[in-house]
């Protein structure tokens, strides 16, 4: 199996071992991937950002062969119960192509905006484990424990630790594909992810007195790269995933939501989401029917709504009539802010209470792991807090964004009533 | 506006005259051009071709801003008839947002696989013209005229004949775009547009007794940007509309809208489709509300009809398990192929006749065209072909794409019955 | 004039104004630039970073051309005698091309070893102001008064202030250039700038109370890009400029010439330079005829020198045969290490005790400058250390680079003494 | 060893067997390398093309590096006679990265204007086979007959017929590298190597009847990677080897080498090019003093020579100041033009009659490689001419560049007297 890939360039599975991802990409769970994008909402900030999760799970299995590769080259440095057979490296290829299996229409959107839904880690071990999935059947084939070894290691759970930290970590596979992928789809290109530089910096070291092996980073060669990492990280944050078109957007399909659980039952419904509003479990092939599709039709029939409310919503969502934002000072009280938005709301009467919104999203620039050290040129492990004074900087930091989000017919209105929390 | 793209970087639209671009973006029908991919099927053969006609859009207005910009600086060159007024400059930019605005479900696919499908070309003079639409009021509210002039452009109809070219010939804006845009998001990297140098290279003439200012390239700094342009087109053709994978779909739609026709309405087929199969002409409002949602959720429903080959064809695409193909000698006789692949597929079974198909695709490598000219560095004006011995030595092959398609479980029966002919 | 650049992509100086670029490189001093390398010693660490001061020139001059074509837009923020008519146009376009023009033998390193060697800076105003040189006739041919005004706007006096800070400032286009050309030569591709996201941020703004405009970045769409900036210099320093290999060959190259000075005259060295060895000034003319050429001459010649010391010097820069570095503690006290480096030379007796070199780098991460500000979205001023969490995190730290820098004859003699330092 | 290279990225030597790599690093005749420009006096038409063969020389070792590593997956398809063991690898980086050691000044240049100059290839020899360069040594010491097989290998005569053919052959290590760095310095990116490509769809194959396995390229994946190879070529011949600058700044050096022959001595020529003028034959130590700096500072004393018309060449050279050309038709009859422009030089008396030049360059679009066969995807065996559109058209042309060139001075008179056969 040989194929192109833009991010990647050629990507190849051909050993016997290997063959697991041709044959788990025949399976119709994985090729559901094509029909969820990967970004969500944000292809509506970045027209570029239209890719799919399909091309991302293959991407993780290329980087998960390419941390193989690696790891292989490093055996010496680890006990033999640590060094990845041939067993172990099949479960790890089928485990980065299938981890994003359970996710739903718009990926992490449909479980952020749906109350007391599962999250997608949840339904992608209900698909392996189902003994109906033809993945599962395809991983069981192979052998019978497999499919729950898959999950497992999904889960970040494996004998061997480096590779459950390699799968589920600071700088697993996934986040090594995703960032170059959504930055090479939307042209949003701070923050250099340096694969390659990673890779070979890369070092396997057990510490003293205990039996597993831990992964580590070269601090003469890899510094740079593992500082990188995490700027590129934190600019498709900024850039991208909290992009305030985004958090618009978002906020306009959970007002939706909320809206059809006003209104109980609504034409257009798919049963399976109705199912899920009405808080009720879904089987997994009722799950694994629901794409971007799903959400799709259920906007446009919405758009032909009696209620005008959800026609409004609905139809704001699939022509992009996106909300408003207007930024607000990180220490404004979002509770006043909040309840002068509600008053302008009330006055000018356009709907709801809830279609105005005070999106407040705190994160650490820079958050230390302590299970990833730097091995020094002299041999000695360190923190990475304390060798990189970039890191160290940005650990001090938190970056907030605080934006109240409302219809633009009261933007006036609200920026004047916001006036002193810009 | 200015817009993160990730094939032309940084795209703004400033002036008065480009504000119409913002001004259609917000018009549902260009909206909905989001819901179409730009490649159709050509992401079953590349993951990374995922991207919409939305995009493209975009991408083509910068194009043709670009183009303003250039033909400005050569205005000198050119009577005042044939100088870009702010009128036609924006008639231009809207003629080049607005090209694609017809395309149906999986663009080109759709009116290929409908049997007297109406072109896309002509839809996009009804959505323009329909007073209806939002398109035709946003242009209508700027001047009356205006739909009527961006439709005649679009179709290659303008007083200003270098225009024309430029929104419709060897190598206008939608070509320029489209070729960038594909090969980046497939990464079939073969060939190089380099826009920069085309631009820098263009120039205006007027032929001796004429008085309309035609297009061509200086031949002592464009050649080689031009060459790469034809060849850049060549390569997309062979690695990506044309790649087995486009072709072996394409196949299993035909059959599949075939059998839809054989077997009479089914359940699941949208009113609008059920319409276009009876042969019947849709209104510009049920026309748009297709798109590829329309055409997915139709498979969706197909993959649980009791005609099993309607049923089957269904899943092959959706689950992508493609029909393989068979690359014949260009010289195999179509007919004898076809007729020893009829009694193959009769012989085994496994559906109606018209599941194998013999697919014979015969272009040339190089078509010289009369009205695109090179001014050599002593002013001499030549035919491309005359100074190209590239071009030349293009123009006398032809490419001949020659397979037999069929379904998987015949592979073996239809390689010996076919063995003399491959 | 159109030019290929592997950096910037095409490159175009047409207009009237802009025709005193193609003027000023047919000058001698201008051509040069290409005997010059930009990099220095740089390229013993990185093969690929072997480019010349000419090619920086001229990208130098095309960043100033799309900073004047971005002040154009800007007219109308400033006033009257804050916006760049055609004088001033072309002087900056001068100024952004001949602001190297008094770089030495292997740019920064010469002035950097030579004792009492005036900086590159006052070489480039000579060069400007000596009549007899083919840069002033060529100015001073557009006006008597160029030369000096371009000398000045060098310096960074203008009597508009912003066109000062863009030749010479935070983001001057000098530093555009390079780090874009450093990167893209070396392959070290960490940090990312952004040049067409920063010019598109720019703004020009009057504070109250004043006449002159500022420069200053719109906050919302250019922060990131501005950030970046920092991170890609920061990058550049550490990676590259200060390369242990950069800083190894700086050591011998420092001690060759205090050899010489020890020694007197010797064969080999070039006129000039001996008189710089001797602290008397050369002539506009002689310093002009020194380029990389003449230091790998004297090298050769040195090469086979009686004196062993300057013999093996030179051979080490020749040859490559680097001195070895030990990385220290930042902490570790600097005097102490250079006693204990000095005893293990002395011991070894390998040479004079200037071969033993401790070699501390103290940067700060990031300095806030106070001229550059962000104007946010609500119109207000702000610091980009209180807008900015990832810059104020950055100001907050220094980087050190500490280490021992001696023969490698010396290696364990030298780990040994120094191991509690390490 | 690992090391940052712009145009593969990272390169690493890691194994026994490639320790060879840095071995030979460490060897004086390759640390020269750094002091020849690989594309001679192409930097004066891209001021980004200014790297060294040095850069060349790794780049050249990583590609062999990297068809080891293919062939090692395509073992199984050869005898065990042409399979790679650890010595033939080992002389394989060897031969790749000592490929030319030999050049002189300004790379190919140098053999071009000395008249009876031994070509580059067979100084290669001589240094690899003289005992007391530091590549023999190093080499020796490895095993005797190291030296003499590597050289042998750089012939492209081998045991091993495909790695014969990978040192030297249509697609050998040495163009894979050049293409690439020579299109990514001087910023001309027409044509694709897709280097991965064409690694991944090469086979290897033993001819019925024979004992030596041949390349070859599978038909279905790799055709088209190939047809851009020779693409790439072509457009680098046209784009920069055979660039008007580049042909008029060889046609001064050679005039004045000629010069330097009808004087005799000159002051300034170093005393190796001296004996290269009288015919004499130089030791392997003075041609390798030889290197760039040689050149120029003979230039720079020429500058300065009694003789205006070796002071003007000299001077045309250092300064940049070319002569023109006059681009002639195909079919222009050589010595008419070059009568004409003796008389026109004649008449103007600016200096020998050798300053004007007809320059006529005659190549091949694509001759094809009876050697390098495709396989198609049923097995069999054809020319790449039988199976390629592209190439076949291609084959059947041929590229002629005519030109004047000949100095400013005259050519207003060399239009007039050439007009007819521009």
């Amino acid at each position: 199996m040989l194929l192109r890939d833009p991010v990647h360039g050629l990507i190849a599975f051909k050993s016997e071992v290997e063959s697991v991802v041709p044959r788990l990409l025949d399976c119709r769970e994985v090729q559901r991937l094509r029909r969820i994008r990967a970004l969500g909402l944000a292809s509506l900030a970045y027209p570029g950002g239209e890719h799919s999760r399909f091309a991302h799970a293959i991407g993780s299995a290329h980087v998960m062969r390419r941390y193989l590769d690696r790891v292989a080259t490093l055996a010496e440095d680890v006990p033999p119960h640590d060094r990845i057979d041939d067993e172990h490296a099949m479960i790890a290829l089928a485990a980065a192509l299938l981890h994003d299996l359970g996710h739903g229409p718009y990926s992490h959107t449909f479980e952020a905006v749906i109350p007391g839904m599962p999250r997608h880690e949840l339904w992608t071990s209900r698909i392996l484990l189902d003994p109906d999935t033809e993945v599962h059947r395809a991983l069981a084939a192979i052998d019978p424990t497999m499919p729950a070894k898959v999950d497992r290691l999904i889960h970040g759970e494996s004998e061997i630790r480096h590779l459950a930290r390699a799968v589920s970590g600071t700088f697993d596979v996934d986040r090594c594909d995703y960032l170059l992928r959504d930055s090479y789809m939307t042209g949003v290109r701070y923050g250099t992810l340096d694969l390659d530089w990673l890779l070979a910096s890369l070092r396997l070291y057990v510490p003293e007195g205990q039996s597993a092996a831990y992964l580590a980073v070269d601090g003469e060669k890899g510094l740079t790269a593992v500082e990188s990492f995490f700027l590129a990280r934190l600019y498709m944050y900024r850039q991208v995933y909290l992009h305030k078109a985004v958090r618009s957007a978002e906020v306009i399909l959970r007002a939706l939501v909320r809206r059809l659980c006003e209104l109980g039952p609504q034409p257009g419904t798919p049963p399976a989401m109705e199912k899920l509003l009405r808080g009720e479990t879904l089987t997994t092939g009722e799950y694994l029917d629901m794409d971007d599709r799903t959400l799709e039709t259920a906007l446009y029939d919405y758009c032909g709504s009696k209620d005008s409310v959800l026609a409004g919503l609905a139809a704001r969502l699939r022509h992009r009539r996106l909300f408003k934002s207007l930024r607000l000072r990180p220490e404004a009280d979002s509770k006043t802010v909040q309840s002068r938005l509600d008053a302008v709301l009330a006055a000018a009467d356009v709907g709801p209470a809830y279609l105005g919104v005070v999106d407040r999203v705190e994160q650490d620039v820079y958050r230390d792991d302590a299970a990833l050290v730097v091995i020094s040129s002299s041999g000695r492990r360190e923190q990475l807090i304390d060798v990189s004074p970039v890191l160290r900087g940005l650990s001090r930091e938190r970056i907030v964004q605080h934006r109240a989000i409302f219809p633009p017919e009261i933007r006036s209105e609200v920026r004047a009533a916001l006036a002193d929390f810009r």
